[in-house]
């Protein structure tokens, strides 16, 4: 019960953590190329279209990039569980000892361990469960998973990417762009850092300014690089 | 013993990983900007710029991500620890209940279950650990390993990045750069996606073709759009 409700609620945030995760990156990376170009160029049509082309290459990578982490992730889980099942069947007598083993690391008895090992070992799927997750830490991985975050995160970050470019597609040139988006993403980067904390256990005010700062510092830094370019 | 020399492995391969994933993201997301900035815009040193601006941005957003995200996971892990250790010194009979259902869910029987619980609340420390391990499924993060990681990842991405970026320095248009750019990266990509996957346990060659696919469908993908709005 307990378990299966903590599930639930990761269930739930995990969406919510892709989308913050989507979000924060396409605000600051975007932000920060924008303000170095800012620096460095005297039209507002080049930050755009450097802007667009990094969003599109950003959200690809980043979505494209974890739908193929996700798949590797369930591949993965299911050789070991393919071996952990061939293991129990072929080294019986080893794959035991290694349960006691896990056990005796938190100093339980060997008698009880013996007990252990011979419960567990009379249901061959329990076995390879526990097998799985205690002894190699590998948790179940959700089969729709990968695709459902390569989307969330993609998107995410187009959004979240559009908007320190905005500005610069209504103002007369770059410095006057900059300044708004300045604005703009800031102010963003303070809102998602407070609910990417909150939604990871953490001090919410502490952390938007934490996810505030990475934003401002890569972009300050972006802009001072890109001025001595010029 | 077993456990060990599983988790030596782990450290030495983390380290790996991290140049991997720096030097991949650093290779894919500035070379599809320069590629996009190919096709809108006729100078070299507008690309360099943005590449540059893109590269401080991403080894920052990137770096410094990582080193917070870190530190967040070694903060939760702490108040967490905090919380099973109070737990046990007041609510000791709920704490027994939650180590009999981790049991319960793998079948073993009632009596063993009590015994487990009994023998393990004997040794609070051991207790308090399993506890982390098994209810809660946390690992202890090496305190050190944040610092580390972000500033591996950050130098791989610059490293990474300067590959796709450095042919615009010696050739005199765009179009000429982007056809050194793409020989060097999609070789890069093809030779790091090849180690990423040997890393991660993965069929290499495979694995290879899957980060090269990602690059090339970034870059083509900012290419075009970048194309459409000139």
């Amino acid at each position: 019960m307990h378990d299966h409700h903590q599930e639930e609620h990761l269930g739930s945030s995990e969406f919510i953590t892709d989308i913050v995760i989507g979000m924060s990156d396409g605000l600051t990376v975007p932000f920060a190329l924008a303000a170095g170009l800012s620096g460095a160029v005297s039209t507002n049509d080049i930050v755009v279209t450097a802007g667009i082309a990094e969003i599109v290459a950003g959200s690809i990578a980043m979505g494209l990039g974890g739908y193929l982490a996700g798949r590797t992730e369930i591949e993965h889980y299911d050789s070991e569980l393919k071996r952990e099942y061939d293991e129990v069947e072929r080294v019986p007598e080893r794959e035991k000892q290694e349960v006691k083993e896990v056990f005796a690391e938190y100093g339980l008895s060997p008698h009880l361990q013996d007990e252990i090992a011979e419960e567990l070992s009379k249901n061959k799927e329990k076995w390879v469960n526990f097998m799985m997750k205690f002894e190699l830490g590998l948790e179940k991985p959700d089969p729709n998973r990968a695709t459902k975050s390569a989307i969330t995160i993609g998107v995410a970050y187009i959004i979240g990417g559009l908007i320190p470019l905005s500005p610069y597609f209504f103002t007369s040139n770059p410095i006057s762009g900059l300044q708004y988006s300045c604005i703009a993403t800031l102010v963003c980067l303070f809102v998602f850092g407070y609910f990417k904390s909150k939604v990871t256990g953490q001090p919410p005010v502490f952390g938007a300014f934490k996810v505030t700062a990475i934003g401002a510092v890569a972009a300050a830094a972006a802009f001072f690089v890109a001025k001595l370019l010029e």
